[in-house]
């Protein structure tokens, strides 16, 4: 560990969560990322924000997490993980706390404003606070990941990596008509390929939209996939199809052949070999 | 932590080593990295390589470590950070049981072979064998230095990171002329300014020499630099220059001017503003 002064010491790091599934014994091929999972707060760690003040429609909205999200990302992991193995990857906390998928110094990444949500526990946090919850938050979540992903690797197969995410229907009083957004980092192969390996699918599907690696929201794939060049995506789902379980469901039976096509297309490797 | 069938657990992970430099409570604008620093052997791990069967002349060779790279780094950390700060994080152990600046898949993260030298502890390893590496020596270092990186970001400060390197001066047979080689992963600037400022300094100065980035020997600027861009240069040195303290004082003496003026000439930040 670094020494106290530069990173304090904070009791009980909030890591990721890991899922596993396939079979029992192989390395699996596919990370599927979810650092949107939750809207749990930190209601016993005033250090880390407690409960930031957030009225309860802001708890339950999509400023909190991304909703349905988590329960894609499972159904995706299981249903493309069943030969070859996945492991799911996603977050203990709401991205009020921490965005994981923001930089430390990234003005989202602790966000006193979120659309139309004020978060007044992230109002003028300090350097020292700041610190607290990347440290509690951001890096052993990433660390986690890490270690999952050089595991993999260590034992000869280079996973591809999935990030599962969603998106609100109307934002700032626009509806928005995409409902399966594909975002793309400098690589964009596999996104591309699914793209077009969605074009069957029925979902109204753009290639960065909503959102783009232009307004960094590829920190994770950054930090995880393009240092060794893993095959990568990152998936947006609009969040009145995934609204509960059975639509989660629905829509990952929909999506698993989509992105398997698409692997397979762009010739990423998704299972041990 | 990941479940136990992916990262079994090793007891005692060899984590970076981390020393501070400048004053106290300042944020460092600086992190020096230096993964060859140490040719350690894990002699207690077996599970680890234990000796890994090498002779004494291969154990105090170029090939166990960068010779003189951690005198030079410990100097140019103290002299560079002495108003703004500096942080250095190097290896606690030898590059032949784990060369952290390869990826957990590189054929030569755990080398059987290493120039002239032969390293039987590293033949045929499992991916067992291999994954406890990764756990135990891999991720522990990337994750201290990332610790690191993140603690100073999160406090406002953008570091510069300065890989220190040593070479030999005949490889496979053959004398090397360069005395300083500066290598850049996907963003030149830093390291075009290096090459720039060292013009007076009197050494034989290259960039992309004895090696450049499309032999992956970049692999931790790729993680810890590109994905947030933060300034960053990786040097190399003749180690017949540093073979001792005094020698190695020296060239930090001669090379943290040149740095300092390459910093402010590439318009990085190397202190707290």
């Amino acid at each position: 560990m670094p020494d106290a002064g530069l990173m304090p010491s904070v009791p009980a790091p909030l890591a990721g969560l890991v899922e596993r599934f396939g079979p029992a014994g192989r390395v699996p091929g596919l990370v599927v990322i979810c650092e949107h999972s939750s809207n749990a707060l930190p209601v016993d760690r005033p250090d880390l924000g407690g409960d930031l003040g957030i009225p309860a429609a802001t708890h339950a909205s999509h400023a909190a997490w991304d909703i349905g999200a988590l329960g894609l990302a499972r159904g995706l992991a299981a249903r493309m993980g069943a030969e070859g193995g996945a492991v799911l990857v996603h977050a203990p906390l709401s991205r009020l706390v921490y965005d994981l998928n923001r930089a430390p110094d990234h003005p989202a990444a602790m966000p006193a404003h979120s659309e139309v949500h004020e978060i007044p526990g992230n109002r003028g946090l300090s350097g020292a606070q700041r610190l607290a919850r990347v440290e509690a938050v951001y890096r052993p979540f990433h660390a986690t990941l890490a270690d999952v992903i050089a595991g993999i690797m260590a034992q000869g197969v280079r996973p591809v990596l999935i990030g599962v995410h969603s998106f609100t229907p109307v934002f700032h009083g626009q509806p928005r008509a995409v409902e399966f957004g594909v975002i793309h980092d400098d690589d964009p192969s596999l996104s591309l390929a699914v793209v077009a390996a969605a074009a069957g699918s029925g979902l109204v599907t753009r290639l960065n939209e909503p959102y783009s690696a232009a307004g960094d929201v590829t920190h994770t794939i950054r930090l995880h996939a393009v240092p060794c060049r893993l095959a990568n995506t990152m998936l947006e789902v609009r969040n009145d199809l995934i609204a509960d379980g059975p639509a989660q469901q629905a829509m990952a039976v929909r999506l698993a052949p989509v992105l398997q096509r698409a692997i397979a297309a762009a010739g990423a490797r998704a299972c041990a070999s």
